[in-house]
């Protein structure tokens, strides 16, 4: 399975005054996952739209199972749990580092979308390295 | 069914470089419902906190229709979903003021904490207003 | 002097765990601000945009004179403090509605930029409606 | 002078429909900064505000030079440009690593608050480390 995990540190401004991680950050958190994983396997996002081919978030699920809080650093792991000839599922998983507790896991459906702004087939260079190993 | 519907107006900072809302932001509309929808039945959420309960989101789905744009008007409508002891289901739906079309909907679990950090019952004054018409 | 006040209400997701409005949040109130005070005047920003012109913020002073908290109303008041011919400064005043306290003060210089992402006058239409009272 | 160098990477999230940083995100990048500032001089600020200490912007000033794009490297880099007995001032410089051009730069005054939420001396720990070498 392609996977891929990622490290970051939890900002000031990403929490909420009920002194943890506000809940709509974790998907911030879940992008920067996707960046890596891109980036990992040699097909960095930023290329992608820049030829015109945007990745679009349709739908999401997440699961809070634990507060992350400032100053934590955060374990992002990545993977593509559906691949298809227009959308993918990719599931993330985030860990506290210290001590490897499950703060929240999801996933996402990513659609491919073209200049035209309507839905295509994914980019055949992100197609073929994602689904290699699946 | 217990609801309540709210305006807001999509800001320059909630955009991405796709010139689209960015997707994380909904979860902060949908927070907006809600607020809206407590303060609409005589509970206001400020208050709860200020008494030691929050509501903390333990799961959150959004299905993403069509996407919001900048200035857009949004209309906001929150319903109870499903309300037991100790967690809620709220749903969202999110349209377009201007033409009513569907741009988002999902739900959130929320969980009731208590001053420990701890969950515990729903607040019965909660409980009471959100399930009376239930 | 052209100036115009608007309203909005702190959001949960807008707090840090201070248990205050985080600071950059401001600038973002700032940008409701001149939204609402071009809107008032005729010449709403999102039509700027989609003809080509952005108006970009290339210097901001802000002075945080009170926190902001949870739910509060806020007035946003945007006034034209100078006016040139490629930039001009706008400030912003911020009280809590229910008290009218000065939670934060400050100003932007925005600068007109064309689709050539390079800067140019400001477009006439907002020249005119901006300098009229001045 | 007391000085560091932290590195980040531009989100998704943190862009507009300009295709740049939204500009209220350099203060969230100033915040890393002096984070990253306090832990590489052994008084971590996630300790300062356990034990009660908390340190409030009260005025910033950001000078945008040249736009910041999703997928750069920035190299934050924070000093210490005045420290007084209550509040000390902070500069901070934003570099594209790849080429070394100035994005932003621009300060900030900080107050030391304590646990009655009223301004006070700023601890003493953090005084001494930050003044040794100014």
């Amino acid at each position: 399975m392609v996977s891929d995990q990622t490290e970051l540190r939890v900002r000031y401004s990403e929490t909420d005054q009920g002194g943890v991680v506000y809940h709509a950050n974790y998907l911030a958190y879940f992008e920067v996952g996707r960046t890596e994983l891109l980036r990992s396997l040699g097909v960095p996002y930023a290329e992608f739209e820049k030829r015109g081919t945007r990745l679009m978030v349709v739908e999401s699920h997440v699961e809070y199972r634990a507060p992350a809080r400032y100053d934590d650093v955060l374990l992002v792991r990545t993977s593509v749990a559906e691949l298809r000839k227009v959308r993918m599922r990719l599931s993330t998983e985030i860990r506290r580092k210290s001590d490897g507790v499950l703060l929240a896991e999801g996933w996402l459906w990513l659609a491919s979308i073209g200049r035209d702004d309507k839905p295509g087939p994914l980019p055949a260079e992100i197609a073929r390295v994602l689904g290699s190993a699946n």
